[in-house]
Order: C-alpha cells, then sequence, then structure tokens
C-alpha cells in the first residue's frame, strides 16, 4: 500500500536496524481517517471470502481492525492481555512469547464470541517473529473456526514470523513489508 | 442516544446493581458499525468547537474514539496505563485509582502529542467515579492544550463521577446514562 509506505518513511522513527516506531500513527496517536483507508484495503484483499469476524489483540491492532470491520460489515473481537494465568472455562488462551518486548503474556478470547461457522480475518499491527499470530490462529482453530487469513499492517520481512506463517500455508497480507532499515532510511519489499 | 440504550437493554448482561457487562459490543467483542454510529454523535456534539485532538485510554475508549476521530477529521491519542511508575521527561502521567477494579495504575501520554493550540474532546467507554477522565484532563492542562469537554459510551449516573465532572465546570456528554439497574432491567436517565 503506497500511501502506508510514504506514511512511515515520513512519520516513522528508525530507532535500530529492527525497531520501527510509528507512535505518531498507529501505535500512540491514531490517524483515524488513515485507519479507514487501511481497512478498506484489508476488506478489498479479503471481500470474496466471506468473512463473518475479525480477530485482534490489544492494543494498538483495535482501530485497524475496526476499519476493516466497517467495511466488510462484521464485528471484531479483540484478544485480551494477561500476565496472569487465570485458567478458566469460559476462555480460549495461548502463551505468547514476545521477543520483541522479551516477556511472556497469555492472550485470551471469551468462548462465546468464536464459533465453528466462523471465517475469521486475523488483523495486527506488526509482524515480527509471529508468535502472537500463531498463538491467535490456535484459539481460532480450537474453536472450531475457521482462519482464512491475516491482514498485517507492517511486516518485519526482515524477520521470520511472515515466511514461516505462509510456509505452514496461511495467507498473509502485509500492506507494507520492510526488507531492512537503517538511518539511511528503509527498503520496502 | 436512543438505539444505545436499546442496545444496552438487549445485549448488556447485568451482573449486579453497579455492574453491567457490555463485552458483546464494546468491551471485548466490538460492533464495527455501531462505534461509527457513535462516533458521529459525538462529533454531531461537538461539532462546532474546532476539536484538534481526541484523547482516549486504552483498551475499550478506542474505537469509539477512532469513530470519531473519522467524523471530526482529527486525530487521537490513546493514553497508555502502566502498572510500573515510569518517570520520564518524555510523558505526562497520572496515577489513577480504579474503584471498579480496586487497583491503582499509571496513565501515560506522550508530551510529543499534545500541545498548547490543541482543543481536545476527551472519549472514554465507562464514567463511574471519574478518576481515570480526571487523570487525563490534568493531563492535557498540563500540556497547556484546553479540554474542551468529554463524550462518554455509558455513565453510570448513580456513581458520583458525572455529576462532580460537570459541576466543576467540566461539559460531560454520554450517549446514554444509567439510572439504577438490577436484575429485572434497566432504568436509564
Amino acid at each position: 500500500m503506497e500511501s502506508l509506505k510514504n506514511k512511515i518513511r515520513k512519520e516513522g522513527k528508525v530507532l535500530s536496524e529492527t525497531v520501527l516506531k510509528v507512535d505518531c500513527f498507529l501505535n500512540h496517536q491514531i490517524d483515524s481517517k488513515f485507519m479507514l483507508d487501511m481497512g478498506k484495503e484489508f476488506a478489498r484483499l479479503y471481500k470474496d471470502k466471506e468473512i463473518t469476524k475479525i480477530v485482534t489483540i490489544e492494543t494498538s491492532g483495535i482501530a485497524p481492525a475496526v476499519a476493516a470491520g466497517i467495511y466488510l460489515d462484521v464485528p471484531v473481537v479483540f484478544a485480551k492481555k494477561s500476565t496472569s494465568s487465570t485458567l478458566n472455562n469460559d476462555t480460549y488462551s495461548r502463551e505468547v512469547k514476545s521477543f520483541t518486548k522479551n516477556k511472556v503474556y497469555n492472550i485470551l478470547i471469551a468462548k462465546e464470541f468464536l464459533n465453528p461457522n466462523d471465517k475469521v480475518l486475523v488483523i495486527d499491527d506488526f509482524l515480527a517473529y509471529g508468535n502472537a499470530l500463531v498463538g491467535l490462529n490456535e484459539i481460532i482453530e480450537e474453536s472450531g473456526a475457521t482462519v482464512v487469513g491475516a491482514g498485517i499492517v507492517i511486516e518485519k520481512g526482515f524477520q521470520p514470523g511472515g515466511k514461516e506463517l505462509r510456509q505452514s500455508g496461511l495467507r498473509v497480507e502485509s500492506l507494507a513489508i520492510i526488507e531492512s532499515m537503517n538511518e539511511n532510511g528503509i527498503i520496502f519489499g
């Protein structure tokens, strides 16, 4: 998505060869209308797939997921993050390791919000090692629902998540894929 | 907002005389199109106020705030919650006590996202004791920006936050105000 690449070039801050900060339009301040543009693009990519539900993770996945939900006319369910492991018969959960933040947390979705008839589009802000996406997919499959594919705002193409997930057979659509970045600039795939 | 009251009546779960669960359209699953309806209503209420920015708190404020941001054509800044007190020259922060959850947390906003020219609409999902809203307002005023008013999805009118904030001079617009509730139903104000 050319407008997203331009926005990342213009407003993103490359903090290191692996860390990109897009707090100005996605992770702290949110460009409301630009969310709609991205939601529209996700909806276009999956428009023939009879999506019934979007699943994302709090916090930064929510805005692009709701935007896509507006265009696909489906509800969004956001997985909750918890550092405590509260086993509960009413929720699906998975432990997820964040390499970026170097910590382990649990993601939880109430069982009532996923059912075997659901065709799910998973949306998230970043894809790096892919652990959060794997955890979400496992939860969705445990519910009996079908994961149709993933929609990612920014994929770090130099980290293995995207490649591994595509090799496993998952459709992964990333609006921008970063091949490499440093203080001189960002190279997109 | 009549459609919201109907939705609360139909989909909300009254767990006690003080606890209302609206996980099915706001706090866990999000009704994407209904967020737009609410955003449009917030925008209508504040349309002549030259709002330049919306401020909310993660997590459940984000969806209605972004919807309002779409109609007012302004960015949304969401305050981050942290249980650790990380004092930092680059952020404004306040300690907030949640009576509902019986815990204390910090809310943080990076200084770069608020400036003295901003006219801010504060949006949140619930208003009960009002502590989160007071903390947000203090942060916004510390930055030199102006708090124009608040937009709340559901106000618990039987708790003191809304009354106290209005008495202090703040404009508070709640799309639904609950006067009382129990197993027999909900009475709106």
